[in-house]
Order: structure tokens, then C-alpha cells, then sequence
């Protein structure tokens, strides 16, 4: 059971340091570029000819995929003249979900989600957006894309997409990662569900297991998306350059379904503490059910066997004073009858307490 | 058991994109139209009417209910210049509780909750009310009707109603919404107070499967709640266009009544969770009664049995030291007078305890 | 077991509709008026005479205990000049405490406390206070009357009380009703002490379920003086009309007085739960007690009845091999101390594992 | 067990009625008058005298052990023009921490703590404290006396404390009462530590109600700490009358250490509930190794009882299909080999699913 | 088992006070001066010369580790024109993280975390950090220096670093400070992930007692963080003097470090409250396990020992009615017949209760 541990970056590091981690793919660097009337789109194989696709179109949105290469990245923020701080966050790709005013461009972190396996493994990878003047800049951790809905609306030609400036097009690509956090909720949800039933009818030691495990996912999940919460509040509350105020009222809207999202993750909290509290009572309420059939067999056979024993003691019964019932005609009629008798009255005792428990 | 494991919606759409769901019935659109001396209603057949009866009266209160149709939604919103989020968020009909001021109207969401099957199944419903300066427009999901009442008022030409504005009418129908919840609060708590005499009586296993559901319940019921607040204390504090001052302090006191389901809810949730800590306790509590049966039955009966077993052995009573008891004359009677005595002192000895548990 | 089980209201009522219950006792209407020089007082049997008192003395204090009668509500009102909405919640006595300003009066709802039975039923009762310019209003659920001390104290001709305003009168009324919650916090205070006693040493079912119910009557309590709180904080807070800077000093003090009440509430609520926790580890407690004992006799027996058993077959004897130790000499008194060695032995390995559990 | 029932005190009395208790230790009262070149001290016997005291030095300091008389307080009050709800809070000896300015003096209200008991009676008696433009006013429910230190520091001439005035000794006063929190702070940790390795070794019945009555030690002790950080929270933030901007900055070092025994409080608070936890799982642990043990020796000695009682039975072995395992040769032996079988495979099971617990 | 107890400090001293701990170790001061284009380092052993290096270079870095020497601080104190409040805490190790503006300086204080031993011994320094016009003074309890990269980095000649001022500075020791929290927590998030995977393998004792030690190891944790945030916060949010606005960036950077620290901390407080209820769980799951084995076990051969009991009676068999069956022929294997039904219905109603629990 191999797991990842992580190893911390080095301390005291100047600010603006890039760790490339060596593992991380190298990436891909794809632009569109649009107006109204006019949409370009091509894949940068040659990181020199980027200087000269800004300004060519009202729109630049140029979004890259993997961070394996700083050669590349320097030449990004050179390009659109990012801060060293925000670029080193581009490639620590460990960063809260958040927005910061640069003034050259708004950058907003934000995290994607995804179930490797629901309630076990979440994957996620930080997206991170530069919105400015006349371009947005998206960097992914890994090829695999929330962003091709949004694509194909500008292919499309939508027109609130092709004729918006870069904040819309910033909005459009936002929403498109918060509407992705609801089917992560929704499976989640389902496999709560699927818990609450197996509590009931078996409460073996790898449910509890998997309870446990999902806790652990849904606290990574939360720690995901209440800071998002904030991003959004942010983005839809203040005067952040680059977003025209036509532009804040659709930020409300995502504001509103992150909000959706939160109260829903929330309720899985809630949710989640209540099964480890049912698995526990599901447990104890077993475990009274099972020292119940234990006191009823053992209360009934505990004094028969004693009185039975008795009558198997070898007493020399030439004294009249020994076990003179061996030698009665009726004695094991009688002691038969006394047993029948004690045990119906143990049981009868038990079903009055209400010992026998489980549904009448 | 099926479950409805809803299916998200899909990702990336444009904003104002209307997701009709298939099985939503047709909307049935009605209208009133009144003054202070006029009043005027009936069902819209043909949605090209609508034009026409805005402006007639002071004021019209337009009521549709389904979300089947979305040609009759297209047309609705475009006479009463509804903003395409808001009419998105009309139709997903799963939107928060929340207040959004638009320059045409004030659109205002709140939830209509009833009990399908009282701390089981709550159906709860999305409804959404514009306010204007001459109209209200309340759209629900379903046929069946919360404004009954308000309706009523109309009719009787209640002074009030019909000589105030959209706003007065807005007020009365969230006023009608929020005395709403109060049945649905009172119903859930005599559901618990029900479990309360259970957990003590009948702790069965169904029992507590019947109050985890209701503790689930109760998360949606508190969800559905909570925002709801937030919307009431936002339209009596602040000014919303479209509410005049008059109306103010109207929507003040429902946020009193919001208030108060508030604190019920919130006690609810105390009480819930109380539930299935009692739950558990009692369940350890009549554990410990019957293991304390067991224990008595067994430490009487085990070393007794113990006793009649060694007077059982067949050791050759040739030799004088082989179990010289059984051929004394008195033997028996004293082996019983022992084990009486050991019995005794046994009870006596889980007396003194106080294991025999329960009531004195 | 029957439990009140309230009706709600109607739904969809217009605003200052007065429900009155057909049970509430027919109203009984005091006044007392005085100045620095004069004071009268009297019970009104005819309500026509109420607009004659209103002037006549620089305070009127009129005081109605009952709600049941209409007419003199609506009379009362008149004169008074009370808001529709104000006058419906002096009707609806399920108020939360609340202080609100209307132009002619400033309006507070307060509840009066007592235990109809310490832990089990609190008996609460909505109290209003109308504060006017030259009037003070009081409205109580029932007979039976917080505010004689405060009567008095004018009888007696107090200066503060007889030349102070009607918000003096108004600080001096909430400071009675303030100081009333003491008592009901005490009362419950030594119950809980008593519950504690009684978890050590004798830890009933019964005393679990008393235990339930005083933590539903506590939220119940917490209910009701939560909300006090606010009221009073924002009536020293804040320039309510009516109410003099000079008053306000005064108001602080009563509020010191409820913040002191709630952190005693507080306090209880941390001991009921605590004491729910404590129930439950002593119940365990005891468990494991009596399973020590079981299992002492138990270890220590059923071995020592096997070996018992051994000798008690009836293998044929005449085989050399079969159960020779029958024909030993010695044999039961090896098998004895064999068995006492077995027995101490298990005792001693008990002891050192610490399973005799207890006190030392 | 005599518990101290308080008496709540008579309702609706008018402000500033002083209670004086009439087992209060009668006033001993104390000055020390100073300035930068001057000191002088003495006990003040004839309270006539106060008047000629104030005014004679730059800053006169003046304590009070003991309430025990009304005429002294009232003298007092006059002298230093004490507000009459001041002075009952002085009386009324159950005040939160508060901090209250009134024109003629800052009123502060904090208390002394000491452990009578560590961990089961906390003494707490109220520290009221005056500072007005020339003097310090201390009052004190009992003799014994946090402010020693203080008086020594100015026996000895400690020139910022001389050449201060009344609100640097005011600030050497409180600082004084803050600092006496850490020894209590720090005798409840030991104990806490002693009660932790105690739950794992010793885990009786005692050990759980001393547990408990830490628990509400604590909550006591909390309750009486969290008002002081507010009150030391308004004295370094707001411009309180009669302290100047130099003794801010000394101020807010004391409200550095509050905010540390409050961070030392909160801890203790999640450990103390910690220890009741652990003291449950302890005790369930135990539990289960005595469960597994009996579960261990009646798995395998019932079996085996079993069989010794089959080859017990008295079948008349004429017929050869009755026991014809009596009259074996070897059946001793072999049924002797069966049930050491038996109980060895019994062990392997047992510790293959490592039921036999405690430590390997 | 010896504990730290911690003397408590004496109370009332004057503020300003120095209490060497006469186990300090003695200070060793060291010092960096450098600029854009100079660099001058050594130890200060002669603390004569501290004066004459303040203004030689434009930034002065001040290191002194160990608090053992009054006179050095005092000097040093005195150099740079610290408030003697400020050199009291410096010398009381035990302050809380703060940020407080002097008019010569702005003080920080913060600390240093290391696992003396993970998840049992959290070592704690506090670390002091003064940022003037023109130095940076940090005083450290201890030998071990969290500093080194960032003196690597000026001896490299960084630019950043070399041209940057002494908040330039200031903010490079702050990071390095708070980068060091990251390994901490992540040793300790391992820690935990062990725990898991015993808690569910191997629930001993002792795995009980590591997790509550690990319990009170993370309260610890949290106590020294939490107020990191808020002076980080503090920095970054508000114009502290000595601060530029150059270096705000720069610090709202370290403060996203502290918040992403924090939010692994509250996860792990989750996490670990999590295994506390998880063990007992497991532990609640064997039990019922065990007790099923047990019962299992005892109903079956209870019942049968009873029937071998019962023919092992020696009843005189001279009566018909006295045991006839021990003389049929097919006697012995009729009842193990019977027996052998008996066994295997307990089993099959066994299964069938679901009762034999464990994995399918």
C-alpha cells in the first residue's frame, strides 16, 4: 500500500524560483484568437512566434497544458508580462484556490476536480487564468480539458462569445470549471446513498473502512472549494481590473451555483459524520442483539445442566438421605417437567423485559 | 429501492440556454388584473395575448404554473424584459433561495416545501417571483398552489390588496410562502416528539433507520431554509427597486416569521441529533442489563455446576482418599446447604453492586 | 401521553388579522397614573373611559393581562395609536423577543419564564411593552404578574420611579423582567447538580430519560432568551425613539445583567451534554464491570468442570489405557489441587492484566 | 454532599438597592497617597476622614477588603462620586468582567481566581476597580491580596510607577490580576496530565468523576476568563477617559496576555473533552479484552465439556450401537488427542483473526 | 514519566523586567551588513561594537541566538532603540505570534516549529524579529538556524535580495519561517495516514494512547499557528511602518502560504478527531465479533451439553419411567441425530440474523 508522499520543496528559496517538477509533462501550447469577425486557432510549436500573436486579434486566449518546461513559461510571462511571484504559483501547482490584482492582468487560481475513484481518490489539478487587456492565459497541470465546451462556442460563433472582450471570455471559462464541480458532488452523493443502505443491512468492517476513506476524500473536496467560494465572492463583489461591470452579472451567477455547490458539500459533511455515528449504533445495536440470544440459551441452560449434574453425582445411595429422587418412579418424569417448566418462565420473563429485541 | 440519482446538467453551456426537462407538464398560465376599483382574470390560452394585458390594469399578476413550454417561457420573459440568466434560472429549478434586482424587476427565488411523507420525503418546489413596476409574475413548477389565499384577498377586494402596488402583492404572496413552512415544521417536530417515546419504549432497528432519514430530512429541510432568511433580511433591509417604504415594513415582519422557522429548525436539528445519541444510549443501557442477567445466572450456576460435576467422577472409591463425600451419610444434603449458600451470596454480592441495573 | 400538538395558524392571511384564541381568559385592564406629585390607579371595567385617561398624568402605565377579547384590544389600539402588524403580534404570542420602532411607539417583545415543573415544562408567556411619549402599554398572555414589585415601587412613591418618563418606567418593567430569568436559570442549575449525583451513583433508565428531557427543555430556554439578548443590546445601543440618553445608562445595566444570563446558559448547555456523555460512559462502565466478573467465574470454571467431566466418563476401565488416573490413590486429591492451582493461577493473571477493574 | 444553593436575589428592586450580605467580612480599608517626591500609607479606621484624603497627592490609591458595610461604601461612593448602579455592581459581587466609563471614573470589573481545590473548586471573587483623574479606587469581596507586588513596587520607589499617574497604577493593578491567571491555568495542565496517564493505567470509576468535575471546573474557569479579554480588548483599543495614550501601549501588552491564557484555556477545553473520550475508548477496549478472553476459554472448553459429557452418558452399552466407544482400547487416549486438536486449532483461529488484542 | 512542569513566572513584576532563564544559552551574535555592492559578515564577540556597525551599510542584519545574557540584550536594546516592553518579550519565550508597530521599529514575533519527535514533541522557538529604517535585528532561543538560505542567498548577491531594503529582508526571513511550517505538517499528515491504515490492522492500546498524544501535539500545532495567520494577515493588509509598498506583494504571497498551512492543519484537526472515533469503532467491531463467536459457540453446545447431562443422570433405571431411552438400541445415535439437527439450525438461524458478521 504505497502512498505518495510528498516531498516539501526546499525552504528559503528566492521568490519567483521555478521548481519544474521533472516528472510533469511538457506542454502544449494552443491559441485561439478571435472578434467579431475573424477566429484563428493553431497549436504553438515554435515558442518564439508568440510574441507576435498578441494584439493581432481584439481576443488572444493562448492556454497551455502541462508545465514541464521553463523555457516555455519564462517566455509566457515575458510575453504578457506576468510577476514573478504569479508565475511561481503557476508552477506550484499546490496553491489555494485564489484571485490576485497584478497590473498587467487579474489571475485567478482555481482548482478542477475530478473522481479517480468516487469517495477514494480525487484527482485534482490547479487551472490557473490570466485575464487581461486583450488576452486570457490559461495553464493546466495535465493534458485533459474542462475547457472544450467553450471552445466550440466560440468556433460556433456565439455571439456573446466572439463579440465579449477577454472578461467574457474569463467567465465563460470559469463557469465551465464550476458547473464541472456538481457531477463530482452528485457522484459523491450517490455513493453516500449507497452507504446508507449497506449500513443497514451489512455493517461489515470494510464499509466502515470505506466510510472512513470517503470522510477523508470530502475534507480534500472541501478544502477545494471553500476557498473558490471566495475567488467567486471576490470576483463578483469588487472592481477588479479587466471585468467590465456588464461582465459582474454573470460572475453573480457562477457566485450562485458556487454557492449551490457549498451548500450541497456541506450537507455531505453532515451526512458523511452521520454514517460513522449509524456504523457505530448499527454495531452496538447488533452486538445487544447478539447478547440477547447469548442470555436467553445461557440463562435457560445454565440451571438445567446444574440440575441435570445433580442427578448425575455418584452418592452412595445406600443412605437414605442421598439423592433419594433417583430412586423415585416418577423422578425424571417430574425433573423433566421442572426443567420445561423454568425455561418457559425464563422465557416469558425475557419477552416482558423486552430482552429479545430486534422488530416484533 | 431506486433512487433518483439525478443527472447534472450538461458543462460549458452558454449562459440564458434553457434546459427544458421532458417530463415537466405543461405551463398553465393565468392572470389577474386589478385596480382599486377594477379586477379582471382568467387562464392565457394563447401566449400572443400576453402582450396586450400588460399596462391595462395598476397592476397585473401573471401565474404560470409548469415549465414545459419554452416558447411560452421566450414570451414571457420578452414582454416583461426578463434578463436571460434570470429566465435560466427559472427553469433549473434547483436555484437557491436568493434575491437578484434587475433594472426591469426585482427577482426574487424562494422554495415551496411539503412534507410527501413527513420526515421521509420532502418535495420541495422552486418558486420564482419578479416584481415590477406594474406586474408580479410568479412562475412554480407544479400545478397545486400556495397563493390560493392571496387570491382569495384579491377577489374580496381586501382594501390593502388592491389599492397597493406590485409590491404589496409581491409582500402578501412571500408572506403566504413563508406561514407556509410553519406546518411543515410542526409536522416534523411531533414526528420527533413520537421518536422520542419511541427510543425510550421500542428501540428497534427500524426505528433508528426511521431516524437517520429524518436527520437527512432535516439537512435538505434546513437547506432549503437557511438562504431563505438571507433573502427576507436582504428585502426588509435594503432598497430593492420596485419596493417602496410603505411595503418595508410589511417585509420586516415576515422576516420576523422567517426568524422564527429559523429557531425551530435549528432546535430540530438539536432534537434530531439528541435522538440518535439517545438512541445509542439506550441501546448500551439494555445491553448492560442483559450481560448483567447473564452474569448473574452464570456465576450462580457455573461454579454450582462445577460442584455437582465433581461428585459426578467415577474415581475408584476403593481408595479411602477418592471422593470420600459420597459415601457419607449427610453428604448430599450438605453439598445442597453449600450450594444454597454460594447462590445466596452470590446475589447478594451484585446487590451490593447495584449490577442488577434497572429500576429499583 | 398527550402532547400538545398546536394547530398552525392559517395560512395566507392578511396582515393585522387578529387571531384570537377562544381559550385566553377575557382581558383585565389596570392603569396606574402618576407624576412627581400624583399617581392614581385603577382597574377599567368600561373600555369607552380608556381615551379619557390618556393626558392626564405625565405616565400612564395601562397593563392588560388576557387576550381574549377583541374589542378591547382594537380599542386599545386606537388609542394608543398602534400599528396593525404591532397589534397582531401582541395577539400571535409566539413571537421571538424583538424590539421594533413605530412612529408612535416603540415597540418590545419580551417572554416571561418559569418552570411548571423544574427540567420538564417551562412555562413561557409573551410579554409586550408599548412605550410611548407619555404612555407605557403592557399586554400579558395570563394572569399572574411579574411587574408588582415594579408597582410598588411607584406606590412608594420611589423619585427615580415617579419623576423619570414613561422610559424609565418601560428600563424599570424589562429590569423586572431580566432579573425574573435568574431564578429559572438556578432552579434548573441545581437540578443538573442533582443529575450529576445521581449519574455516579445510580444511573436508571428513568434518570436517562429525565436527562433527555431537561436538554429539550434547555433548548426550549436557550429559544427563548437567545433573541432577549439582541433586544437588549440594540435598545442600549442604539437612539430608539422614546427612550432618553438618560435611560440609556440604565438599559446598559440590564443588559450587563442578560449577558450574565446567557453565559449561564451557556454553561448548562455544555453540562447537559456533558452529562448525556457521562450516562453513557458509566453505563459502559458498569458493562465491563459485570463482564469482568463473568468472565472471572467463567475462565475459572469452565475449565475446572471440564476436567470434572473428564472423570466423570464411563470409558471401560478394564483397558489399562482408558482414565487409569480413576484407580490412583491419590487421584482426587491430585485432581484437587490441581484444579486450585489452575483457579489461582487464573485469578493472579486476571489481577495483573487489571480486568478486576473497579477501585483498588 | 451539601452543594451551595444560591439564593437569587428579590426581583425588581430599584437600581442602586445595595444587598449587602450579611456574612461579608466587614471593610478594611487602605491607602497609599504618592507622587514623585512623596508616599505615604496607613488604614483608614474613622471613614470620616476620607474626604481630607483626596486631592493630597497626585495620585491616591485606595483599597477595600471586604463589603461587609453599607454606611463605608455609601461614604465612599460620595467621595469618590460613584455612580449608584456602579456601586450596587460593586455589592452585587456576580458581575462579568466589564469595563464601563462613567463621567467622574473608568469603572472595571475583573476577577480574582485560585483553585481551593485544582480541578474541583475554583475561588473567584470580583476585583472592582475606580480610576478617575487623581486617585485609584480597589474593592475586594475578602481579605487576602493580589495587589501586594504592586505595593511593593511603589514602596520601593519604581519611578515609572511614581512619576505615573493613576492610570499607570491602574495598569500595574490589572497586569497584576492577569499574571495571577497562569498559575491556575497552569495547575489545571498538570492535572489534565496527571488525568492522562491515569485513563491509560488506572481507568476506575473515580477517575471518570474527577474527570467530570474538571470538565465544569473548566467551564467555570472559562466563563470567568472570556469577558476579561473583552474588557482588556476595549482598554487597549478605545480612548477611555482618565487613560492616556502612554499607558495604551502597556495596556495592550496585557492584552497580549490575556489573549495567551485564553489560547492556553481553549486548549485545555479540547483536552478535557478529549480525556472524557478516551476514558469511553479505554474502558470499551477493556471490555473487549475480556470479552475475548472469555470468548477464548468458552470456545474452547465448551466443545470439550461437550465431549466429556457424551462418553458420560449411561446408555446401556449392551446394545452394541450405544457408546461403543467405551469399550475401546485406546478411546481415552484417542478422544484426549481429539480435544487437544480441537483446542489448538480453536487458538490458531483465535489469534488468526487477532482477537486475542492487547499489545503482540 | 517526568514532565516539563513549567514554573510559573513570579507575578507583579514591573514591566520591562528581564527574567534570564539561567539555562539560556549564553548569546552568540552574528552579523550580515551589505548593499547593492558591499557585503560585510562576522560574529560580534566584543558587544562594545555593536554601535559603531549601525549606519556603516544601508541594511544591517543583527542574528543573536540564545537569550543567556542580560547585558548583551540590554546593549543591544539600547543600539537599536527597543521599547523595554518589547526586549521583556524577546526574553519571555512564551509569547503568542504578533506583529506590534514601535516608533523605531516594527516587532515580529513568530515561531519556530520542528517534531522533536513526531506526532509527541513539537520543539518551539520563538523567533523575534525587529525591521527599522535601516536594519533587521532577529533574536532566535536556541542554536539551529531556520536563516541559513537566506544568508546563502545575500552572500550569493541576489539582486532582489542585496538591492532590496531591510523589509526586503524582513519579508525573506518571514518566508523562510513560514516555508518551514510545510514539512512539519507533512510529517505529521504521514503520521496520521499510518494511524489509519493500524487503526483498522491493528487497534492496540498503544495505538490509543499515540493517537491522543498525537491529539495533543496537534492542539499545540494549531495554538502556535493560528495567530501566525493573523500576523500575517496584519502585514500584508495594513501600512506598518518600515514596510514599503514594493514589499506588500511580496508578503501577501507568504500570507497565501499561510493560509494553504492552516487549511492542512483545520484537515488534519478533522483527521485526527476522525481516528480517535474511528478506533473506537474498530474496537466496538470486534467486540461484536467476538461476543458473535461466543454466542455462537455457547448456543450451540449449551443446549447440547444439557442433553448429554441429561443421560449421563444416574435415575434408578428399575422404573419404566426413569430414562427409558438408555436402554433402546438406537439410543445413542438417535440422540447424536438429534443433536447434530440442533447444531446445524443454530448455524443456519445464525447466518440467516446475519450475525456471524466479519467479511462474506
Amino acid at each position: 500500500m504505497s502512498r505518495r508522499r510528498r516531498k516539501s520543496a526546499p525552504i528559503g528559496l528566492p521568490p519567483g524560483t521555478l521548481l519544474i517538477d521533472p516528472e510533469a509533462p511538457p506542454p502544449v501550447v494552443h491559441f485561439m484568437g478571435f472578434g467579431p469577425d475573424e477566429l484563428e486557432e493553431g497549436t504553438v510549436e515554435d515558442i518564439s512566434v508568440l510574441e507576435g500573436l498578441r494584439g493581432r486579434w481584439p481576443v488572444l486566449w493562448l492556454n497551455i497544458n502541462g508545465l514541464g518546461d521553463e523555457a516555455v513559461l519564462r517566455k509566457v510571462a515575458e510575453v504578457f508580462k506576468l510577476h514573478k511571484l504569479a508565475l511561481e504559483d503557476v508552477v506550484n501547482t499546490n496553491q489555494r484556490p485564489k484571485v490576485e490584482a497584478w497590473p498587467e492582468s487579474t489571475y485567478i487560481v482555481l482548482r478542477s476536480l475530478t473522481w479517480g475513484k468516487v469517495g477514494e481518490k480525487l484527482d485534482h489539478e490547479q487551472i490557473s487564468l490570466f485575464v487581461g487587456p486583450d488576452f486570457v492565459l490559461t495553464v493546466q497541470e495535465r493534458i485533459g480539458d474542462p475547457f472544450e465546451p467553450v471552445r466550440k462556442r466560440i468556433r460556433d460563433r456565439r455571439p456573446a462569445m466572439v463579440q465579449g472582450g477577454p472578461d467574457y471570455l474569463g467567465y465563460a471559462l470559469i463557469d465551465a470549471l464550476v458547473d464541472g464541480y456538481f457531477p463530482v458532488i452528485q457522484e459523491f452523493s450517490d455513493l453516500l446513498d449507497d452507504f446508507e443502505e449497506e449500513v443497514d443491512e451489512r455493517p461489515t468492517r470494510s464499509l466502515h473502512t470505506r466510510i472512513r476513506t470517503a470522510r477523508r476524500a470530502h475534507i480534500l473536496l472541501r478544502r477545494n472549494l471553500w476557498p473558490a467560494r471566495d475567488v467567486l465572492q471576490r470576483l463578483q463583489n469588487s472592481d477588479l481590473p479587466f471585468f467590465s461591470t456588464d461582465v459582474q452579472v454573470y460572475l453573480r451567477d457562477v457566485y450562485d451555483h458556487a454557492l449551490r455547490v457549498l451548500d450541497l458539500v456541506e450537507s455531505q459533511r453532515d451526512q458523511v459524520s452521520g454514517l460513522s455515528e449509524a456504523y457505530m449504533t448499527v454495531v452496538s445495536f447488533r452486538t445487544n442483539e447478539v447478547m440477547s440470544m447469548l442470555t436467553l440459551v445461557g440463562t435457560i441452560f445454565m440451571p438445567l445442566s446444574f440440575l441435570a449434574g445433580i442427578y448425575g453425582m455418584n452418592f452412595d445411595t445406600a443412605s437414605p438421605y442421598n439423592l433419594p429422587e433417583l430412586g423415585f418412579r416418577y423422578g425424571y418424569i417430574t425433573l423433566l417437567s421442572v426443567m420445561a417448566v423454568t425455561a418457559v418462565a425464563m422465557m416469558v420473563y425475557f419477552r416482558r423485559r423486552g430482552w429479545l429485541g430486534g422488530e416484533p
